[in-house]
């Protein structure tokens, strides 16, 4: 995965592209290629794995959606947004380069998304329809995942949060779009990909449901119990602004058996794959347990 | 397509989607639905007409390509990028909102282009598969209009000029692809998706070509000769900024010659298509001409 987004963050502009300039694209190196956990190309090629493909398809379909993800931690981080400094120990992207180097970072990795999305090569002919028609699937998915009903409109939610707390209702949509969306997505764009059976896509849809509210759950958990050196980041701040979260309604206690639930839940919509799904079972316990 | 935009711009959440935060919403309407010219869809329309498609399917590509449109001036008219009060008569969109918001509406109108463009209508049976691969052509070839090697590298490129002056082919490389690319696409796309031939497809992309650049010529000679008050937003801005602009590297008369020769190149390209093409050339002189 690695070798890949450095493949796909290079300098060699693509059929219909002129020349990548130098600085917008060490801006992108740096805000994807920074030892991230990737968790949601992990979880894409699990799902797909768990329906027997393991292609250059699943492959790239996890590249785009960590595009996206490290977009939308550029944006986040951006002084009119969250203002961070570090991430992951290193300085974020406009303070290694500059806010509106940043800006543009992000909207060419969002963009960039789309294009390694829709450039997955060619199936043999008598699969060419079905095969683009999935493809265009994933494009949809990734667009709804990602966009104004999805990650974008749950950092809108984010920041209006920020000026009225919002009930439990208002907190568990925020996150479900906010963090939930995308690795839901990373879930169910697996089993697209794989071209598994519908009744397995939204079985995997609603296992990246579940583990999308536990890593949220378990963020906020950590922003209270972690220090700044295991995370990279600040942590704390969650309660020095104030935020609502599950955590800061119902205290840590509650919160460690809720998370216990959510991953009971997640297990057991994989237990008609049995063994198959020894992995991405463990993702689910990890999901919970992480210490970063 | 005031109608389809604003339609696509609503609270109804799609299949897929949770639901669209109201103000992430209005931020996208104010950058959206603004009383913009509508060139890129105008001439995705009467591309598509020239090869007798008029239907669902190119408007739907013409307000995808609207929309990243937009999203580009709202994130270009940033504090960090541009700086600017006004578009078109009215407060940019970090003014009417904030600059968060404004971040957003972009980075969610950009994401919006692609659902729309994933969701066209599907074809009748027999002709799924080509219909299919054709939308997946659309997708990549918006992906990489938009992209790092097409409009926001040529922001990028913008940003570094302010720094260094481009030299005469410097300006043009970046001309090329912070407002070349759209347009050429633009008549591309409209080419695609009416299923015209290669040859057809490539006549239309070196005619969106020469209009890319007449566009961005006549935009600088408007920022020396026309009026705030006809333009909407501020003019001699480059003047002020002591941007490098071909009118600024050989003068006005140079640049009204070198117009001309455009939109002769622009119109011979359209010739094999005699009378069929008499509004696309038309839009070429218009171009040129234009006032604001």
């Amino acid at each position: 995965m690695e070798a890949l987004l450095s493949r796909l963050l290079d300098d060699k502009a693509s059929d219909g592209e002129i020349a990548r300039p130098a600085a917008l694209l060490a801006a992108m190196r740096h805000g994807v290629l920074n030892g991230g956990k990737r968790l949601r190309p992990f979880l894409v090629l699990e799902s797909a794995a768990l329906f027997g493909h393991d292609g250059e398809p699943a492959m790239r379909v996890a590249a785009a959606l960590e595009c996206v993800h490290c977009y939308s931690l550029i944006h986040d981080d951006l002084p009119a947004m969250d203002d961070d400094d570090l991430r992951r120990g290193q300085p974020t992207v406009h303070r290694a380069f500059d806010e509106a180097t940043a800006i543009l970072a992000g909207d060419s990795l969002l963009t960039l998304a789309f294009d390694i999305l829709s450039d997955v090569p060619p199936a043999a002919p008598r699969e060419a329809a079905t095969a683009a028609a999935r493809q265009l699937e994933l494009v949809r998915g990734l667009a709804r995942a990602a966009g104004p009903g999805g990650m974008a409109g749950g950092q809108a939610l984010d920041l209006q949060a920020e000026k009225a707390a919002p009930d439990e209702a208002g907190i568990i949509t925020l996150q479900t779009m906010k963090t939930g969306a995308l690795i839901r997505y990373a879930c169910e764009a697996g089993a697209i990909v794989a071209n598994a059976s519908p009744a397995d896509r939204e079985r995997l849809s609603e296992f990246g449901a579940a583990i999308g509210l536990a890593f949220q759950l378990a963020d906020d958990l950590l922003d209270v119990t972690a220090t700044a050196e295991a995370m990279g980041k600040a942590t704390r701040k969650d309660a020095a602004a104030g935020k609502a979260t599950l955590v800061a309604l119902h205290g840590t206690d509650w919160a460690r058996r809720q998370l216990g639930g959510l991953v009971a839940q997640a297990q057991a919509l994989l237990e008609p794959y049995g063994e198959r799904a020894a992995v991405l079972s463990a993702a689910a316990a990890f999901i919970a347990d992480r210490e970063n």
